[in-house]
């Protein structure tokens, strides 16, 4: 039994964003660090809770899993504090008149980032908490000074519940507008909130299947907004002949351990191992896979899902399968299939898409030229991952070009399912990782995606926003006549 | 007699951009400096010619606007070349190793930001020069590492095949890779272009419905592209009770040169003024606004839509003329009419779209709540103004909420007719002014559109792009572990 908002309940939360959006963008960004500070304590101090009910309706272990999960939400929460208190987010920037500019003569000019209004947020079914109700996007959107509006996901519908209203009466209690955070449900629900004129940009996790009609909706209203989806990745690793070499076993194990992770439930799950023909590491690799416990899927939507993308991976031409996993309800035991790379560049969607589970495709490649025509004809995602030794340097330095253009985020002799919250963390590629390539979803930058710039000129100084004004009194980092 | 670039010629152009992508890409900030000045030296050594060519096709006066506008071109690309000396703009971010990071143990994580790929560039009209071949937009995509693929205007074709031929010709003799900059001609071509898989974004210059079918096409690919269309703006200037007190001939008089100004051809060109009823400057309007001398408007298809959009203004509802402006052939000497904020609430499109071309609509209002609710029910544009005293803070600060959804540049007593080049610019605003408010077509930022994030985790020195590696080699600004 799915919740649904009623469509007055709807309106009623529509209204209340779009009035809270003015108070709101009139905080300082110390009040709303503050804010955010205040729901991160909300929600640690009902941990026990919050993770009993995730538990019970993702089947996501309790520990480390959803713990640690808890603990990064409320982190990324304290770190857009971070952002704030810092300012450089604003990129204030005055210029001074200037009679003498060459272009002729230039007026006072200062320009800084405000708030885009209202956001809406579509949950992910994967990350209950960290790309859900308080997370990432509802981070970035409330440091920005966006009221948000959040679809909760059907997949955890209780836990949403209860997590919107700590974090609504936290944002209350700390001095926030009333009405700038609320969760809805039902899927009706979300794309009528979509269309909404007072919602000004929007963001998703999810599926390229999903993802995309929500774009298409966005893109289609009279006046289109901005819509941040994170999509789909197949998250290539590619083991150079140099590393097969010194160390191709603990690279499969690695590689076994990652791409069945929480059930292999991870955008950034390897769905490719690229590795030289011949590797001769087909029995780690079936001892290593094998060994793998079954483990819930997080509901049956996406079981049967991975079942059928699956069966069509096992049936594609030229792929045979490594270790065959099996399915009882929602426990799944992880599957492993090959094939060669003059198969794969033959073949169509089925050994290029994603599958969201717990499988992965081992393409063997003959030479430097095949491994490379592979990465030229992969779709972007959002990682790309090479295990290599320092000494192959000039071999790794002729991929670079490829796999800068296939992926947000690069990793060397390290997995793609750990993503850490930092200022340098990318998150994104261009689609269909994202149908926003310059933005990222995780990171402080992820706040840039809900500010727009404003520039004012010739104003007095008590007219013009404290970010800009003469005195500098929010003591920002600011680029003053193009001087930082 | 429209050019056309045929099919072999538009595969030859798309096929060179694609290639030239990652040499261009891998080209350094100070080399591509240099490459723009030496677009900007070669445009200025063939000012004569090209501004002949320029009045020739779009009947511009030669001096002071397409010689200043020229002007304006070269010092844009020169200004680009200081953005990449400067270079903040990569924001690069490097987050070291890190066992005791709150979240858990964080890996060695550096951002940078690289070029998206070959840019489309579809050129305006109305700006020969600046928003066209070698203006802002090419000038901020060849800077940011992105071939450009410059989709001529047929209302100066000549001029951009000319000029096309003398920035790919600098380029190439500064040491810029071949196929790095291209014309092309014709409607079918520039969508054709606009699909094609190779080009990674798009940007735009001109009418809402021409920039509106383009953002369709862009967002309707397999694989959606950025599209960075500026489309309309009603500009509106509002005059406060005290500045009308204060100086209201003034004020009308700069009013009828602003709106007038190159036959109101400017994307900023101020569409409605609000001034509190009973203002009694009919006189004076009537007299600088009938002194304004006939000028040529760009072309037969422009002056013939203006034409019908006036039409439509005179026939609305409560819409009076205070002076009726004339056509003969090409030439037109401008319109002002009016009415009453009631009538324009009531009102519907004729008296809220843009006119581009010598127009404008005075809307006199009541008190500060009818403009306050005027304000809240236009569309957002480029630029909103206030005429206003310095001792009405308090009335003046009770419309900035109104303004600041309203539009990306705010003025004070000044007229938004001039757009300055700096690095506080912002050109831009919600659609209908842009498809992309998050960012500006005009001034430094306008780089960002075509750049996007790669982090790289885990990699070696000798394996990191320059702007990351640990000696910071370019000297760049950046941020580390947190701190600037």
């Amino acid at each position: 039994m799915s919740l649904e908002t009623s469509e007055a309940d709807l309106e009623r939360v529509l209204g209340a964003a779009a009035a809270a959006a003015r108070p709101f963008a009139a905080s300082t960004p110390a009040e709303r660090a503050g804010w955010l500070t205040a729901v991160a304590d909300a929600l640690d101090a009902e941990a026990e809770e919050l993770i009993a009910l995730a538990h019970a309706e993702t089947h996501l272990p309790a520990a480390p899993r959803l713990k640690g999960e808890l603990a990064r939400t409320t982190f990324q929460l304290r770190l857009f504090g971070e952002v704030l208190r810092d300012g450089a987010y604003l990129g204030a920037t005055v210029d001074h008149a200037d009679p003498g500019w060459p272009m002729g003569p230039r007026p006072d000019i200062r320009r800084v980032l405000v708030p885009v209004g209202p956001v809406l947020v579509f949950a992910a079914s994967n990350f209950p908490f960290a790309f859900s109700v308080a997370g990432g996007d509802t981070a970035s959107a409330l440091a920005a000074g966006c009221p948000v509006v959040l679809k909760a996901h059907p997949g955890h519908e209780e836990l949403s519940t209860r997590t919107g209203e700590i974090v609504a009466a936290a944002l209350v209690a700390a001095g926030a507008p009333e009405g700038a955070f609320a969760v809805i449900h039902g899927v009706e629900q979300g794309v009528a909130a979509l269309r909404d004129r007072r919602i000004a940009a929007a963001s998703f996790t999810g599926s390229v299947p999903g993802g995309r009609a929500l774009f298409d909706i966005a893109m289609a209203r009279p006046a289109p907004i901005p819509f941040y989806g994170e999509l789909g990745s197949v998250n290539p690793v590619i083991v150079t002949p140099g590393a097969l070499t010194a160390r191709g076993e603990a690279v499969a194990k690695g590689y076994a351990g990652s791409f069945s992770l929480g059930a292999g439930q991870f955008c950034t799950k390897p769905g490719l191992l690229l590795v030289p023909e011949g590797h001769g590491l087909e029995d780690t690799l079936r001892e290593a896979v094998g060994g793998v416990a079954r483990q819930d899927m997080l509901n049956e939507r996406i079981a049967a899902g991975f079942a059928n993308k699956l069966a069509e991976l096992r049936a594609a031409p030229g792929v045979s399968s490594l270790v065959e996993g099996d399915r009882q309800d929602l426990g799944c035991t992880p599957s492993l299939l090959t094939t060669t790379a003059k198969e794969f560049l033959a073949g169509g969607n089925a050994v290029r898409e994603e599958h969201f589970g717990p499988a992965s495709l081992v393409v063997t490649y003959a030479d430097q030229a095949e491994l490379i025509e592979v990465l030229d004809t992969l779709e972007p995602g959002l990682t790309a991952t090479v295990h290599g030794e320092e000494d192959e340097a000039e071999y790794v330095r002729a991929l670079l070009p490829s796999l800068t253009r296939l992926a947000g985020r690069l990793l060397w002799n390290d997995w793609p399912t750990g993503v850490t919250v930092s200022w340098a963390q990318q998150h994104g590629g261009p689609y269909p990782a994202t149908t926003a390539p310059t933005t990222t979803s995780v990171g402080t930058a992820a706040i840039e995606r809900f500010l727009r710039p404003v520039a004012w000129q010739g104003f007095p100084d008590a007219l013009l926003p404290e970010a800009l004004r003469e005195g500098n009194p929010w003591q920002l980092p600011r680029r003053t006549d193009g001087a930082r």
